[in-house]
């Protein structure tokens, strides 16, 4: 394990008390205090800081598309990437199991360290501190920053589509569910009756099945002379 | 609507831009601009201050049981009893159609009205002032704090029981799936190998239908005898 020193240094922050720090590199797998009650601050503090940061840059942004570009720079592989350039496998307390299966470069394992220490940084520096610290991390990110309406899932992209042209909401239905237990296939029919348009879509939950549908609707729709 | 001095007299926060305070009590019925982006920010901004709440006031408490003890407190009817307590209705802004149909009573709207409340103050005053104004709503609730294991869902308390015992997890599948769209049921069984118990449940989504028969599995294992 290199020196926290290092990663410290990197952050631009340094703590006064260095045990929340190694509280927030230990997993679970090393036994003791790990940094599972860190991450669930360290998750909600992320949220909040990006919140307010993507309020003000997009100040036409509808709640619902907020939300999407939010996700998008929480979720698990943005949150894995920028532990990635910090290091921070390289700081890790891991028990020997996760050791042997490179648990130091697990995408779960990075994304939850980096919340428990951004969680840790709340706790040890106030608000403010780690509300830098964070922008900091994702200065790139920010600047980035997608076009809200490339996040939209199938399922809102279609119904948008039709609501914009007057017309009805598709209807979902479960039509099969096949498999045992743990390994089920949903199949479910996505029907857009302005089109007259009948889509299946199949996943391993009926939400999945019910975007693979949407997709399908979306791709014939798209085929369709615009009205 | 009653003067909005009042309401920020009850709040002991005092706005230094009211506009942010009249866009946060402005439900989207009324047209023009609104409250759902603010609802996304202090929707944020409530969470991380019970978070923090949470991490201090239960030391022992896993990420799990947090969740859940901040789920009970953030949720629509926790916060739709606070809105009450501070009158909200009455100073919101509603659409002809919802102020009809007394929309300054329904849950959702008070709910994320005080959330949006929240917001402004955090966007007008800061984190340190909000998490303050948070804290005096949350007093009583914080004071009153439920026991986490009463807030476990009958999935986990099964699957707790089972491994507490050392025995296998329970496993679900879909029965079957009946009705129409948007009208579907769903019928899920549970199988506990370990005490021979096949229970079923029903729902209108395939969790809610794991949820029940999860329920009654409970019920046929605490009959038995202890191991």
């Amino acid at each position: 394990m290199k020196p926290l020193a290092q990663l410290t240094a990197r952050l631009a922050y340094e703590f006064s008390d260095i045990d929340l720090a190694r509280a927030a590199l230990t997993h679970r797998s090393a036994g003791g205090k790990n940094n599972e009650r860190l991450e669930f601050l360290g998750d909600a503090l992320l949220d909040l800081v990006i919140s307010e940061q993507l309020y003000h840059l997009r100040p036409q942004a509808n709640e619902g598309d907020l939300s999407r570009l939010r996700a998008s720079l929480v979720r698990r592989d943005a949150l894995a990437r920028l532990a990635g350039e910090l290091d921070l496998g390289d700081y890790l307390a891991l028990g020997p199991g996760e050791l042997r299966s490179g648990g130091y470069r697990r995408k779960s394992i990075l994304a939850d360290a980096l919340e428990a220490l951004l969680g840790a940084i709340y706790l040890d520096g106030g608000y403010t501190r780690a509300s830098e610290v964070v922008l900091a991390l994702y200065r790139e990110s920010l600047e980035k920053l997608p076009d809200a309406a490339e996040l939209r899932d199938p399922k809102t992209l279609l119904q948008e589509r039709l609501q914009a042209r007057g017309l009805d909401r598709p209807e979902y239905r479960v039509d099969q569910v096949a498999g045992e237990a743990h390994q089920q296939r949903f199949t479910v029919v996505c029907q857009v009756s302005a089109f007259d348009v009948e889509t299946r879509g199949e996943g391993s939950s009926r939400r999945r099945a019910e975007q693979a549908a949407a997709r399908a609707a979306l791709d014939e729709i798209s085929d369709e002379p615009a009205a």
